[in-house]
Protein backbone atom coordinates (compact mmCIF):
# COMPACT_ATOMS: atom_id res chain seq x y z
CA UNK A 1 0.00 0.00 0.00
CA UNK A 2 1.28 3.75 -1.09
CA UNK A 3 2.43 5.62 2.40
CA UNK A 4 0.40 8.01 1.27
CA UNK A 5 -2.73 5.54 2.09
CA UNK A 6 -1.65 4.74 5.46
CA UNK A 7 -1.01 8.89 6.17
CA UNK A 8 -4.37 9.83 4.85
CA UNK A 9 -6.89 8.51 8.06
CA UNK A 10 -4.30 11.34 10.24
CA UNK A 11 -4.37 13.70 7.91
CA UNK A 12 -8.15 13.60 7.06
CA UNK A 13 -8.83 14.30 10.99
CA UNK A 14 -6.17 16.45 11.48
CA UNK A 15 -7.54 18.45 8.69
CA UNK A 16 -11.19 18.23 10.37
CA UNK A 17 -13.19 21.15 12.05
CA UNK A 18 -12.48 18.74 15.66
CA UNK A 19 -10.86 20.24 18.23
CA UNK A 20 -9.03 17.00 18.44
CA UNK A 21 -6.47 15.55 16.88
CA UNK A 22 -4.95 18.92 16.94
CA UNK A 23 -1.19 20.68 16.85
CA UNK A 24 -0.33 18.53 19.87
CA UNK A 25 -1.14 15.03 18.49
CA UNK A 26 0.80 16.32 15.05
CA UNK A 27 3.81 17.30 17.53
CA UNK A 28 4.42 13.87 18.39
CA UNK A 29 3.72 12.09 15.31
CA UNK A 30 6.70 14.71 13.62
CA UNK A 31 8.70 13.86 16.82
CA UNK A 32 8.12 10.30 15.78
CA UNK A 33 9.54 10.80 12.76
CA UNK A 34 12.56 12.54 13.31
CA UNK A 35 13.36 9.49 15.77
CA UNK A 36 12.28 7.09 13.31
CA UNK A 37 14.81 9.10 10.65
CA UNK A 38 17.69 8.43 13.38
CA UNK A 39 17.14 4.96 13.75
CA UNK A 40 17.32 5.12 10.36
CA UNK A 41 21.10 6.59 9.97
CA UNK A 42 22.21 4.30 13.09
CA UNK A 43 20.84 0.79 10.54
CA UNK A 44 22.53 2.14 8.18
CA UNK A 45 25.64 2.17 10.18
CA UNK A 46 25.45 -0.97 12.07
CA UNK A 47 26.88 -4.53 10.49
CA UNK A 48 29.44 -2.65 8.46
CA UNK A 49 33.10 -3.24 8.59
CA UNK A 50 33.75 0.67 7.79
CA UNK A 51 32.17 1.61 10.87
CA UNK A 52 32.77 -1.43 13.52
CA UNK A 53 35.08 1.11 15.56
CA UNK A 54 31.63 2.72 16.68
CA UNK A 55 29.15 0.16 16.25
CA UNK A 56 28.51 0.04 20.27
CA UNK A 57 27.79 3.53 20.59
CA UNK A 58 25.71 3.17 17.40
CA UNK A 59 23.39 0.55 18.81
CA UNK A 60 22.92 2.33 22.08
CA UNK A 61 21.79 5.57 19.84
CA UNK A 62 19.35 3.22 18.13
CA UNK A 63 17.95 1.64 21.32
CA UNK A 64 17.37 5.24 22.65
CA UNK A 65 16.15 6.47 19.53
CA UNK A 66 13.48 3.50 18.91
CA UNK A 67 12.16 4.11 22.90
CA UNK A 68 11.53 7.74 22.06
CA UNK A 69 9.87 6.66 19.02
CA UNK A 70 7.50 4.51 20.94
CA UNK A 71 6.99 7.16 23.73
CA UNK A 72 5.92 9.86 21.25
CA UNK A 73 3.62 7.64 18.68
CA UNK A 74 1.78 7.02 21.69
CA UNK A 75 1.75 10.62 22.85
CA UNK A 76 -0.06 11.34 19.43
CA UNK A 77 -3.21 9.37 20.89
CA UNK A 78 -2.58 10.36 24.33
CA UNK A 79 -2.41 14.32 23.35
CA UNK A 80 -6.10 14.17 22.18
CA UNK A 81 -7.69 12.19 24.81
CA UNK A 82 -5.88 15.11 26.91
CA UNK A 83 -7.66 17.74 25.31
CA UNK A 84 -10.83 15.77 25.14
CA UNK A 85 -10.77 15.72 28.97
CA UNK A 86 -10.50 19.17 29.40
CA UNK A 87 -13.66 19.35 27.01
CA UNK A 88 -15.61 17.15 29.36
CA UNK A 89 -14.66 18.95 32.33
CA UNK A 90 -16.09 22.00 31.08
CA UNK A 91 -19.39 20.31 30.55
CA UNK A 92 -20.12 18.82 33.99
CA UNK A 93 -23.07 19.82 35.53
CA UNK A 94 -22.39 23.69 37.55
CA UNK A 95 -26.00 24.16 38.90
CA UNK A 96 -25.59 23.87 43.01
CA UNK A 97 -22.13 25.05 44.61
CA UNK A 98 -20.75 21.71 45.36
CA UNK A 99 -20.99 21.02 41.23
CA UNK A 100 -19.70 23.82 40.50
CA UNK A 101 -16.59 23.43 42.71
CA UNK A 102 -16.19 19.46 41.40
CA UNK A 103 -16.33 20.96 37.80
CA UNK A 104 -13.54 23.62 38.88
CA UNK A 105 -11.70 21.01 40.60
CA UNK A 106 -12.25 18.64 37.54
CA UNK A 107 -10.95 21.34 35.23
CA UNK A 108 -7.76 22.39 36.77
CA UNK A 109 -7.10 18.49 36.99
CA UNK A 110 -7.64 17.82 33.26
CA UNK A 111 -5.31 21.01 32.40
CA UNK A 112 -2.77 19.78 34.64
CA UNK A 113 -2.87 16.96 32.10
CA UNK A 114 -2.89 18.50 29.06
CA UNK A 115 -0.22 20.72 29.59
CA UNK A 116 1.99 17.69 31.41
CA UNK A 117 0.98 15.76 27.79
CA UNK A 118 2.55 18.25 25.46
CA UNK A 119 5.54 18.70 27.67
CA UNK A 120 6.32 14.71 27.29
CA UNK A 121 6.31 15.07 23.75
CA UNK A 122 8.43 18.12 23.90
CA UNK A 123 11.03 16.50 26.58
CA UNK A 124 11.47 13.71 24.16
CA UNK A 125 11.85 15.75 21.09
CA UNK A 126 14.88 17.65 22.35
CA UNK A 127 16.37 14.06 23.24
CA UNK A 128 15.81 13.22 19.88
CA UNK A 129 17.76 16.18 18.82
CA UNK A 130 20.82 15.32 21.25
CA UNK A 131 20.77 11.75 19.82
CA UNK A 132 20.94 13.48 16.08
CA UNK A 133 23.85 15.27 17.37
CA UNK A 134 25.47 12.02 17.80
CA UNK A 135 24.01 10.23 14.40
CA UNK A 136 25.14 12.81 12.72
CA UNK A 137 29.09 12.94 14.11
CA UNK A 138 29.32 9.19 14.16
CA UNK A 139 26.94 7.50 11.64
CA UNK A 140 27.01 6.70 8.18
CA UNK A 141 28.22 10.14 6.28
CA UNK A 142 25.77 8.89 3.13
CA UNK A 143 22.52 9.21 5.54
CA UNK A 144 23.76 12.32 6.45
CA UNK A 145 20.86 14.59 4.88
CA UNK A 146 18.55 11.58 6.70
CA UNK A 147 19.83 12.64 10.14
CA UNK A 148 19.86 16.17 9.14
CA UNK A 149 15.68 15.95 8.58
CA UNK A 150 15.50 13.84 11.35
CA UNK A 151 16.67 16.40 13.97
CA UNK A 152 14.44 18.81 12.11
CA UNK A 153 11.92 17.08 13.24
CA UNK A 154 12.64 16.85 16.46
CA UNK A 155 12.93 20.50 16.78
CA UNK A 156 9.34 21.00 14.81
CA UNK A 157 7.95 18.85 17.13
CA UNK A 158 9.35 20.75 20.61
CA UNK A 159 8.16 23.99 19.06
CA UNK A 160 5.22 23.20 18.26
CA UNK A 161 4.73 21.39 21.10
CA UNK A 162 5.72 23.98 23.45
CA UNK A 163 3.09 26.13 22.07
CA UNK A 164 0.38 23.52 23.53
CA UNK A 165 2.38 23.82 26.83
CA UNK A 166 2.25 27.56 26.59
CA UNK A 167 -1.93 27.96 26.21
CA UNK A 168 -2.84 25.48 29.00
CA UNK A 169 -0.31 27.35 31.89
CA UNK A 170 -2.27 30.54 32.02
CA UNK A 171 -5.69 28.46 32.90
CA UNK A 172 -4.04 26.59 35.75
CA UNK A 173 -4.60 27.93 39.72
CA UNK A 174 -1.22 26.17 41.39
CA UNK A 175 1.42 28.48 41.16
CA UNK A 176 4.10 25.96 41.84
CA UNK A 177 3.00 23.49 39.10
CA UNK A 178 3.17 26.56 36.86
CA UNK A 179 6.80 27.65 37.84
CA UNK A 180 7.90 23.99 37.68
CA UNK A 181 6.75 23.07 34.13
CA UNK A 182 7.43 26.49 33.00
CA UNK A 183 11.10 26.36 33.88
CA UNK A 184 11.47 22.89 32.39
CA UNK A 185 9.79 24.11 29.45
CA UNK A 186 12.61 26.72 28.96
CA UNK A 187 15.30 24.60 29.30
CA UNK A 188 13.91 22.19 27.00
CA UNK A 189 13.27 24.90 24.45
CA UNK A 190 17.42 25.65 24.33
CA UNK A 191 17.87 22.55 22.60
CA UNK A 192 16.26 24.75 19.54
CA UNK A 193 19.38 26.53 19.43
CA UNK A 194 21.26 23.24 19.21
CA UNK A 195 19.17 22.11 16.31
CA UNK A 196 19.77 25.08 14.38
CA UNK A 197 23.43 24.32 14.90
CA UNK A 198 23.29 20.75 13.69
CA UNK A 199 20.76 21.58 10.51
CA UNK A 200 23.86 24.06 9.50
CA UNK A 201 26.16 21.81 9.89
CA UNK A 202 24.74 19.25 8.00
CA UNK A 203 23.89 21.36 4.91
CA UNK A 204 27.37 22.78 4.88
CA UNK A 205 28.14 18.62 4.19
CA UNK A 206 26.01 18.16 1.68
CA UNK B 1 -8.09 2.38 15.17
CA UNK B 2 -5.30 4.58 17.30
CA UNK B 3 -3.52 7.17 15.03
CA UNK B 4 -0.67 5.17 16.68
CA UNK B 5 -1.43 2.03 14.68
CA UNK B 6 -2.31 3.91 11.57
CA UNK B 7 1.30 5.66 11.88
CA UNK B 8 2.91 3.00 12.75
CA UNK B 9 3.31 2.05 8.85
CA UNK B 10 5.44 4.62 7.71
CA UNK B 11 7.43 5.19 10.83
CA UNK B 12 8.77 1.15 10.59
CA UNK B 13 10.20 1.28 7.05
CA UNK B 14 11.16 4.96 7.72
CA UNK B 15 13.66 3.83 10.47
CA UNK B 16 14.43 0.53 8.92
CA UNK B 17 17.58 0.32 6.98
CA UNK B 18 16.70 0.65 3.48
CA UNK B 19 17.45 4.32 1.74
CA UNK B 20 13.51 4.53 0.97
CA UNK B 21 11.61 6.15 2.47
CA UNK B 22 13.59 8.66 4.17
CA UNK B 23 13.60 12.07 4.75
CA UNK B 24 12.86 13.54 1.55
CA UNK B 25 9.58 11.25 2.18
CA UNK B 26 9.11 12.37 5.09
CA UNK B 27 9.60 16.14 4.52
CA UNK B 28 6.66 15.75 2.42
CA UNK B 29 4.39 14.08 5.01
CA UNK B 30 4.98 16.86 7.60
CA UNK B 31 4.89 19.70 4.83
CA UNK B 32 1.19 17.53 4.61
CA UNK B 33 0.83 17.55 8.51
CA UNK B 34 0.90 21.43 8.11
CA UNK B 35 -1.44 21.59 5.09
CA UNK B 36 -3.61 19.75 7.32
CA UNK B 37 -3.39 21.89 10.44
CA UNK B 38 -4.04 25.09 8.35
CA UNK B 39 -7.29 23.31 6.96
CA UNK B 40 -8.15 22.59 10.53
CA UNK B 41 -8.28 26.40 11.72
CA UNK B 42 -10.30 27.26 8.81
CA UNK B 43 -13.00 24.47 9.31
CA UNK B 44 -12.98 25.86 12.43
CA UNK B 45 -13.79 29.70 11.41
CA UNK B 46 -16.41 28.55 8.23
CA UNK B 47 -20.29 28.88 9.42
CA UNK B 48 -19.71 30.72 11.91
CA UNK B 49 -21.30 34.50 12.74
CA UNK B 50 -19.12 35.72 14.36
CA UNK B 51 -16.36 35.61 11.18
CA UNK B 52 -18.83 35.63 8.60
CA UNK B 53 -16.96 38.96 7.84
CA UNK B 54 -13.99 36.52 6.47
CA UNK B 55 -15.48 33.29 5.75
CA UNK B 56 -15.16 33.61 1.46
CA UNK B 57 -11.24 34.57 2.18
CA UNK B 58 -11.13 31.26 4.92
CA UNK B 59 -13.04 29.45 2.40
CA UNK B 60 -10.00 30.21 -0.14
CA UNK B 61 -7.27 29.34 2.28
CA UNK B 62 -9.26 26.05 2.80
CA UNK B 63 -9.33 24.91 -0.63
CA UNK B 64 -5.88 26.13 -1.40
CA UNK B 65 -4.74 24.21 1.91
CA UNK B 66 -6.31 20.87 0.39
CA UNK B 67 -4.75 21.25 -2.61
CA UNK B 68 -0.82 21.27 -1.05
CA UNK B 69 -1.92 18.79 1.04
CA UNK B 70 -2.69 16.46 -1.67
CA UNK B 71 0.46 17.36 -3.52
CA UNK B 72 2.55 17.15 -0.38
CA UNK B 73 0.81 13.13 0.16
CA UNK B 74 1.84 11.87 -3.29
CA UNK B 75 5.26 13.50 -2.89
CA UNK B 76 5.69 10.64 0.22
CA UNK B 77 5.62 8.45 -2.07
CA UNK B 78 7.27 9.98 -5.40
CA UNK B 79 10.15 10.72 -3.41
CA UNK B 80 10.93 6.87 -2.32
CA UNK B 81 9.89 6.54 -6.05
CA UNK B 82 13.00 9.25 -7.73
CA UNK B 83 15.64 7.99 -5.40
CA UNK B 84 15.07 4.03 -6.24
CA UNK B 85 15.14 5.59 -9.60
CA UNK B 86 18.50 6.64 -8.83
CA UNK B 87 19.63 3.54 -7.19
CA UNK B 88 18.26 1.36 -10.70
CA UNK B 89 20.04 3.81 -13.14
CA UNK B 90 23.30 3.25 -11.17
CA UNK B 91 22.86 -1.00 -11.73
CA UNK B 92 22.60 -0.53 -15.19
CA UNK B 93 25.54 -2.41 -17.19
CA UNK B 94 28.99 -1.01 -17.95
CA UNK B 95 30.98 -3.14 -20.06
CA UNK B 96 30.34 -1.21 -23.27
CA UNK B 97 31.33 2.39 -23.94
CA UNK B 98 27.68 2.08 -25.60
CA UNK B 99 26.31 0.82 -22.31
CA UNK B 100 28.45 3.03 -20.06
CA UNK B 101 26.76 6.32 -22.06
CA UNK B 102 23.50 5.07 -21.46
CA UNK B 103 24.19 4.41 -17.65
CA UNK B 104 25.46 7.96 -17.68
CA UNK B 105 22.70 9.48 -18.95
CA UNK B 106 20.18 7.60 -17.21
CA UNK B 107 21.67 8.72 -13.66
CA UNK B 108 21.84 12.32 -14.77
CA UNK B 109 17.97 11.96 -16.10
CA UNK B 110 17.33 10.20 -12.79
CA UNK B 111 19.22 12.34 -10.02
CA UNK B 112 17.28 15.53 -12.19
CA UNK B 113 13.84 13.93 -10.77
CA UNK B 114 15.13 13.70 -7.91
CA UNK B 115 16.58 16.83 -7.04
CA UNK B 116 12.71 18.37 -8.65
CA UNK B 117 10.90 15.91 -6.26
CA UNK B 118 12.02 17.45 -2.80
CA UNK B 119 12.36 20.91 -4.72
CA UNK B 120 8.45 20.40 -5.46
CA UNK B 121 8.07 20.05 -1.50
CA UNK B 122 10.07 22.89 -0.60
CA UNK B 123 7.89 24.71 -3.09
CA UNK B 124 4.51 23.29 -1.99
CA UNK B 125 5.68 24.14 1.90
CA UNK B 126 6.35 27.90 1.46
CA UNK B 127 2.89 28.06 0.07
CA UNK B 128 1.83 26.52 3.17
CA UNK B 129 3.93 28.78 5.54
CA UNK B 130 2.29 31.61 3.48
CA UNK B 131 -1.62 30.08 3.97
CA UNK B 132 -0.42 29.85 7.77
CA UNK B 133 0.09 33.25 7.83
CA UNK B 134 -3.17 34.22 6.43
CA UNK B 135 -5.07 31.73 8.50
CA UNK B 136 -3.72 33.59 11.41
CA UNK B 137 -4.52 36.56 10.63
CA UNK B 138 -7.89 35.86 10.22
CA UNK B 139 -9.09 32.53 11.37
CA UNK B 140 -10.76 31.63 14.58
CA UNK B 141 -8.00 32.55 17.63
CA UNK B 142 -9.04 29.60 19.56
CA UNK B 143 -6.94 27.49 17.38
CA UNK B 144 -3.83 29.66 17.18
CA UNK B 145 -2.07 27.01 18.01
CA UNK B 146 -2.78 24.40 15.68
CA UNK B 147 -2.18 27.10 12.79
CA UNK B 148 1.21 27.97 15.00
CA UNK B 149 2.41 24.41 14.83
CA UNK B 150 1.31 23.95 10.84
CA UNK B 151 3.48 26.11 9.93
CA UNK B 152 6.15 25.11 12.55
CA UNK B 153 5.52 21.78 10.40
CA UNK B 154 5.83 23.24 6.72
CA UNK B 155 8.55 25.38 7.71
CA UNK B 156 10.67 21.67 9.23
CA UNK B 157 9.50 19.73 5.41
CA UNK B 158 10.75 23.31 3.89
CA UNK B 159 13.87 22.75 5.50
CA UNK B 160 14.69 18.96 5.56
CA UNK B 161 12.93 19.05 1.50
CA UNK B 162 16.36 21.90 1.19
CA UNK B 163 18.91 19.38 2.33
CA UNK B 164 17.85 16.70 -0.14
CA UNK B 165 18.18 18.81 -2.53
CA UNK B 166 21.11 20.53 -2.13
CA UNK B 167 22.74 16.63 -1.89
CA UNK B 168 21.80 15.60 -5.55
CA UNK B 169 22.91 19.42 -7.28
CA UNK B 170 26.33 18.71 -7.38
CA UNK B 171 26.29 15.20 -8.71
CA UNK B 172 24.24 17.11 -11.93
CA UNK B 173 25.99 18.21 -14.91
CA UNK B 174 23.66 20.30 -16.45
CA UNK B 175 24.72 23.40 -15.00
CA UNK B 176 21.80 25.61 -16.49
CA UNK B 177 19.47 23.42 -14.57
CA UNK B 178 21.84 23.22 -11.53
CA UNK B 179 21.71 27.65 -11.54
CA UNK B 180 18.11 27.82 -12.38
CA UNK B 181 17.11 24.96 -9.49
CA UNK B 182 19.74 26.36 -7.16
CA UNK B 183 18.20 30.42 -7.41
CA UNK B 184 14.33 28.95 -6.85
CA UNK B 185 15.55 26.51 -3.83
CA UNK B 186 17.47 30.33 -2.49
CA UNK B 187 14.37 32.32 -2.60
CA UNK B 188 11.81 29.44 -1.33
CA UNK B 189 14.13 29.24 1.90
CA UNK B 190 13.63 33.20 2.23
CA UNK B 191 9.97 31.56 3.58
CA UNK B 192 11.70 30.43 6.70
CA UNK B 193 11.96 33.77 8.21
CA UNK B 194 8.46 34.01 7.61
CA UNK B 195 7.48 31.23 9.23
CA UNK B 196 10.01 32.25 12.31
CA UNK B 197 7.94 35.39 12.69
CA UNK B 198 4.62 33.48 12.43
CA UNK B 199 5.73 31.36 15.15
CA UNK B 200 6.58 33.74 17.27
CA UNK B 201 3.82 35.83 16.75
CA UNK B 202 1.62 32.80 17.45
CA UNK B 203 3.66 32.30 20.87
CA UNK B 204 2.98 36.05 22.11
CA UNK B 205 -0.41 35.17 22.08
CA UNK B 206 -0.46 32.16 23.89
Amino acid sequence: MPFEDTLQPFLNELASGTPTPGGGSAAAAVGAMGAALVSMVCNLTIGRAKYAGVEMQIKDILAQSQTLRAELTQLVDADAAAFNAVMAAFRLPKTTDQEKAARREAIQTATKKATLTPLATARACAQVIELGQLAAAKGNPNAISDVGAGVVFAQAGLKAAALNVLINLPSIKDEGFVSTHRAELDHILTKHNLADQIYESVKSKT
